[in-house]
């Protein structure tokens, strides 16, 4: 996954353009069953309309010795999202207006955009901010703003034994930034490429937009796919340092919240759950009242908490394999969870199976495994009435989803319990 | 209002008579819609009868030199309330069962009542009551119980939108105390005051009459208004140190209860909420069973947690004016809390609505403020799914709820929220 | 009780055979109305069988020299219980393959067994095991294991005014160990002597049998009982050191669950409730899902958490006669707050009813038992609107239940409670 990550690195994305198009054709190599989508400038989407389509070739100042003192080409982040084509000669004050820098963090240049305000700008170290002493600077930005462009966004549908879906959705509009949001972006290209080998109850949808209005026009075009979705994540912030933390979606007791809070569990601390918000990701717009869906959203350290954040700090260094690596088998055992989550009726419910002459009671193992096991046929036995999910089950009787999931498969096989539903 | 409660601190109240005929007509002056009824002794109230008037002239215990060693005349509570006249010669024997003082505050003359259980008596400085060594006393209570009689009480009623009510409660019923009960009295006249000149949706009722049977009167006579009740709040020991006490309404999750414990919450620590409890002041009746009315009790440190409760040292001096306001202005919040809570709809529901077209995103203020009310506009958006009201809203946001009206006021005229219910 | 207790503690007890059946007879003694039944082995009983009648009359293990090494006659514990019957030479390493000690408790004899595994073994102190040198050794195990004989258990019924039923079970299967499980069967006798000489709302129900195949066999045997009974408590583990331990009933929030609850909190602490747990006694099987019964199981000192469980060393010696007394009086007062608790309705709910004029008001006592009682009797005034019963009322007043007890006896007395139905 980091390789993915250093090679879409440089590449300036943005809510709209080439960047993206360029981004999503990369994702594409690695799963081929992706769908890229070009809506058009101006569409109409829920309360919004397509923005018109920006791209960037060169931006600089340069000082009155004609040096460029802010290039983009030396890095992306230099200009402004959106920023209007401009060139000529500007006076330092005016020039100032425009620019942006982190007297805080004097080294380091910030991220900024001005997608639906016309605007241009210039960001750079504070540093480099202080050097800008001449009484006046020309200025050159060489982008586009189409109005017969597009938005771009891609999809990937993996079809399971029922139309049910989880929804897996993380942003591609960000430039030369690592762990947000290109973290995000390549975890969900691991877990497609594992989830296409794996036997699938579900169908996993993965959408790979621009922020918000990505999402927006998403759920705009489908509401047939709206109307089966049962569980969905967005996925951000998962390869830079810090521990887990998932924001609960807007029905806050979702059975993805409660899949997503035991998987936690079962790892062990450090984790965090953290209540609603309607401020984030693109759960917002999934969770807003009339699709209300239950979408929670899962990172690591979350975003505006760790000093890289939104600056020129955020690099495939900052991100490290081992980080990808364990979100990835985060999000694999979430998946897992949903997957076996079944609400089971014990078939056998007056008093207690006898387990012994099933050859049940002995466990898989000695000490504490066995045990567990032994507890693990026990709690099953006794909440399977008909009403409780395992998910309920393993809260209750603390035990690793894995164990009773396995514990659930045996006593199924014995002819012990059936399951009458779908968890929930 | 703590010239007004000077001004009342001398009459001596009881739970008839013409010490409360006389309250009231000073607070007529304040509130010239006020109504005072009477209502003749021996008339039936729910389970209790109208006892009969009291009305006292003079007290005294002379020595045997013929000084007034206890006197009425220099403060009123030295006569137990609702004595039976008396005259006449009786041994110190006699006199000491007869006797009420205060063995751990010696300086102090206690408050002592005898209502429903005839009896006469006279209560002094436990210094006092050390000095007195003659043989023989001779008694004088010049004091009259009529059967022909009445109870007095005062009721105000400010007409709003609706005819749903508020009802404020605070008894009248003791004699020269000043925190209990002068300072509730004088804290819902400024606030009958406040409300005289505000827009109100609700109708507002003030009810000032004696302790218990005051309440039980009252209930027993207005059934249709018993029906409006909506809200109620018992103001008492409102004007003495100490943080704010709220005792919630029997039903405990009340719109009142909500409404306080989130005012509170705005004014900061130190405050506590409280627990139901089925003793104190008039909540108790109409909080009984069978009328069950969400009313809450407000007051600073409740009764008997400070030293000077039902003492002489209950003066207007230990009542100061800042509490006295401050109070006002909680309970003015209170209100404001009830007439803007609403439960909203967001007419935008599907994702979010685009702000920044409708000017909305920037927010009223830079900084906190600025982040804020950006918050409460996401807030307010994503949870007005007709089901919540402000307070929940409040809650769940942790956000001021004035912040809330304002912004709930701006999405209202932006044509992104409407109002589909009264508060819940 | 420790009587009893002491003349039990040397019969050796399994899950079938004569040493219940002694047992039962010297129980009958102490309780005329006691029925013993006898079941044939091969009998099914929900999903299991009742297993062959086991018989042991003598055990040993014999050195080289003749000498018995391990002898049944000096402690019952020395056998396996099922062992097979056996009589021959082994080698030492045979002999090591079925002897059980406890490395980490060197001087203590463990119990084990093995009723549904075909075995045979000997249990031992570990200092005794690390003497067997020899090479061979002589072993006889005099037992029988009979196709035609019978599972014994007894069962006491004493009749209430009503047909509902609260059960008591308990078992009586372990061998020479005092504390798991004479004590329990002590407290039973002792609480069923009791019982059968106060007065029953509630018809109450004895069952002693054998752990997990008697409850299932008694189970199996009564389905119409079994729908009668409205509340159970297994008793066990209740004459060791150790604070109470209330494991809930599968239910969690049943009444019973409630009333030892408060029972316990009238007792104060040190005490705990522990949650639900598949595991244990016989609360397992009334417990299952196809009964769910709301039985909780009562001890001190849990199973497993003391160094004495299962060994030689929980002789009569360990449990003490004051733990016996505390116990029993703990599941009486559990009788007793079942018996009384009823949902009362306030006959005058709108106020509060004058209390002074029926002579209610000052209570049975001075002082904090004074302002108790007047706490009582105004909450049980307050909450009984039809719904609460008098352990809700005792659990949000946080009176003690004899206080609330007594106080409802008064208000029902003076016409001011009527029961509209038995406590829930």
């Amino acid at each position: 996954m980091h390789a993915l990550l250093a090679r879409l690195y440089p590449i300036c994305r943005s809510i709209t353009g080439d960047g993206v198009r360029q981004t999503l054709a990369v994702v594409g190599e690695y799963l081929p069953a992706l769908v890229v989508h070009e809506v058009p400038s101006g569409t109409p989407a829920l309360d919004w309309t397509v923005p018109v389509e920006w791209n960037i070739r060169d931006a600089w100042v340069k000082n009155a010795a004609g040096e460029r003192v802010i290039d983009f080409r030396a890095h992306n982040l230099h200009v402004l999202q959106y920023s209007q084509p401009k060139h000529g000669w500007v006076t330092r004050q005016e020039l100032e207006e425009h620019l942006f820098s982190l007297p805080d963090q004097p080294d380091l240049i910030p991220y900024r955009t001005s997608y639906y305000q016309p605007n241009w700008g210039f960001c750079l170290s504070h540093r480099q901010r202080e050097q800008l002493l001449d009484e006046h600077y020309e200025i050159g930005i060489d982008s586009t703003l189409d109005e017969a462009g597009s938005l771009t966004y891609g999809e990937l549908v993996l079809p399971g034994a029922t139309e049910e879906e989880v929804l897996l959705s993380c942003h591609c509009c960000h430039p030369s930034l690592a762990n947000d949001n290109l973290s995000g972006l390549v975890v969900a290209v691991g877990l497609a490429r594992w989830l296409a080998r794996e036997p699938r109850r579900y169908t996993y949808r993965f959408v790979f937009g621009p922020g918000t209005i990505g999402s927006i026009v998403w759920l705009s075009r489908n509401p047939a796919a709206v109307a089966r979705i049962r569980h969905g994540l967005v996925l951000t912030l998962l390869g830079g340092p810090g521990q887990f933390t998932y924001k609960q979606s807007r029905r806050r007791t979702a059975e993805i919240d409660q899949a997503v809070a035991l998987v936690l569990r079962d790892a062990g601390p450090p984790h965090e759950v953290r209540p609603w918000l309607p401020y984030g990701y693109d759960e917002r717009q999934y969770g807003s009242p009339g699709f209300n869906l239950p979408v929670g959203c899962l990172s690591r350290t979350p975003f505006g908490e760790f000093p890289e954040y939104h600056t020129s700090a955020d690099t495939p260094d900052f991100v490290r394999p081992a980080e990808l690596a364990g979100s990835l088998a985060l999000v694999q055992a979430v998946c897992a969870a949903l997957e076996h989550n079944r609400i089971y009726r014990n078939l056998s419910p007056f008093g207690e199976p006898q387990l012994g002459r099933r050859g049940l009671y002995k466990g898989v193992g000695g000490g504490q495994e066995g045990a567990d096991w032994q507890m693990a046929l026990l709690w099953l036995l006794n909440l399977s009435d008909g009403s409780a999910s395992l998910l309920a089950v393993a809260a209750q009787a603390n035990l690793p989803l894995p164990l009773l999931h396995r514990a659930a498969h045996a006593l199924e096989a014995a002819g012990l319990l059936a399951a009458v539903a779908a968890g929930g």
